[in-house]
């Protein structure tokens, strides 16, 4: 199929020329310059009629096991109900052991999968430097040019990722269950900076009060503008969807009333060019045609060089 | 302190000195272009009598609760005891939500904390692109320069930051614990890729047997010249000490028949190189004077330009 074919079936929303942008974004992680294909497409999606990031972007954080597969479920759902159409992307940090988890999410999210308005894909970085980050804005420009009005990114709690999404998004959810005190006193130092909303879910469960208390205590201490409000949901049961969604739209316009929503998209924007700036960059560096740098390593071993002036000596090569 | 005198003090392993060292490559991890010491340092430590790249490198990887910690303790105890000096880096990818485990693994450790032929030191990436790729081998660097024999990097087993110690390291333990049936068909596709040893620890459980026997499954399926042993421990109860050092001596001599030793440690020095380069580009790409980068994430919101013609521009820009 051509390029600009493709650009313009996935500018209609059809699902298969969709799976297929993101299927070649995906493939180009492990070698963003052979992607060139890509690079068309990107070009073109560029050029259509709807301004790139239109779509609202949400991202899901949070422990394994917190229910965040049922929670992204629920509010398909509830955005589906308001005419909304939805991507969802799940991020697999934990690549290149990937597998389980994700296959079960797949099957709880086959609800959906019917439905020509609901995109779902989930994405592993596959052991490349910066993999996610360099696919994961390119993915959402798919999406967005896909005509979604919300893009949900799922991405379970494990550091880099967590922040790298929080970044990607302009609302972060960071999901907990009842009885999880003592990980939000480990997590203390870093969840409020990432935290637009917080998400007890499995709210049925025993120990709901010390956990809304716990973050209550620790949200107490935010100093920025905008507190994180605490939603108790059971997605499960698709309770506390409104409050969730009610949430997210007071989020929504805060962003837009502080000018902070502006600012996080530019900030998206500069990490999508860097990203991909990056990755070229690194792909000069390690062409095997050019051999300096087996030739620094060699030096490098042999303690004849320290690795700061190998590293010079490499830019030095770029030209 | 001045350069010079750090340097000679580190190389002559005088725990202080190392600690300040790896503090200063922790903290330069933020800001690698800051780190204008650091470099000196390196400079130092690389015209040292000491051939870099000396210790054994040890990786440890696994799911939380397999008792690294504890395997990481006994195998401090049974190199000491061969008199050895170890150096132990943990890497915590979970950072910026990191305190938890990592103090709970310094505990467990104390046992050491007065041996001045042990130095233990964990780390994690502040939330900067590629952190740990920078920061791991440059405290290696350290470690070895203050003539540790061996050292172990302990790492939780979350996808890129396993597959990065691995790369690191010349021997690569992955830890087990009878019962993760399930976890090994799901880790299949990658486990195999990295683990030079199995270590199956808490073999007092039940489901040992189970356990091995679907490693023995999967073993019998690797192509590669070496076969990974599978090693069950107690490490609580030091069992197994001896039959995993014994392993880990055999993997070394696999590694310098074949001619494996040197091309790890190769692929280790162009890695080096390589994230130190990219380090000190990606610092020039985000310099705020230079303010090309906000101007195109303007352009790039605006859909006045596709993000890879962006990057090109990011890139010509560099000079």
């Amino acid at each position: 199929m051509d390029v600009r074919e493709l650009a313009a079936d996935a500018r209609r929303g059809r699902p298969r020329a969709v799976a297929r942008l993101l299927s070649l974004v995906e493939n180009a992680v492990a070698a963003p310059e052979r992607a060139a294909t890509l690079r068309e497409v990107m070009a073109e999606l560029a050029t259509g009629a709807r301004k790139p990031y239109t779509a609202r972007v949400i991202g899901l954080t949070g422990a394994p096991g917190v229910g965040k597969s049922t929670t992204t479920g629920m509010l398909i759902r509830a955005f589906r109900a308001r005419g909304s159409r939805v991507g969802v992307l799940a991020v697999d940090p934990s690549s290149p052991f990937t597998g389980g988890a994700l296959l079960g999410d797949r099957v709880r999210m086959q609800d959906h999968a019917t439905d020509p308005d609901v995109f779902i894909r989930s994405m592993a970085s596959r052991g490349h430097l910066g993999g996610l980050a360099w696919a994961t804005p390119q993915a959402l420009r798919v999406l967005d040019a896909a005509g979604c009005d919300v893009i949900l990114i799922e991405t379970v709690g494990v550091g880099q990722a967590e922040v790298d999404v929080a970044r990607l998004a302009d609302t972060t959810l960071v999901l907990l269950a009842p009885g999880m005190g003592d990980g939000i006193q480990a997590a203390k130092a870093g969840i409020l900076e990432i935290a637009d909303v917080f998400v007890v879910n499995k709210a049925d469960r025993d120990g709901l009060q010390a956990t809304v208390r716990d973050l209550r205590n620790m949200v107490a201490l935010a100093t920025a503008p905008w507190r994180p409000p605490i939603v108790p949901t059971v997605a499960a049961k698709g309770e506390g969807a409104e409050e969730l969604l009610d949430a997210l739209d007071k989020h929504a316009a805060h962003l837009e009333e502080s000018g902070e929503f502006r600012r996080r998209r530019l900030a998206r924007a500069r990490d999508e060019i860097e990203a991909i700036a990056l990755a070229q960059i690194r792909s000069r560096l390690a062409d095997p045609h050019v051999d300096r740098l087996d030739g620094l390593a060699e030096r490098l071993l042999a303690g004849a060089v320290d690795p700061y002036s190998a590293a010079d000596d490499l830019i030095a090569a770029l030209g």
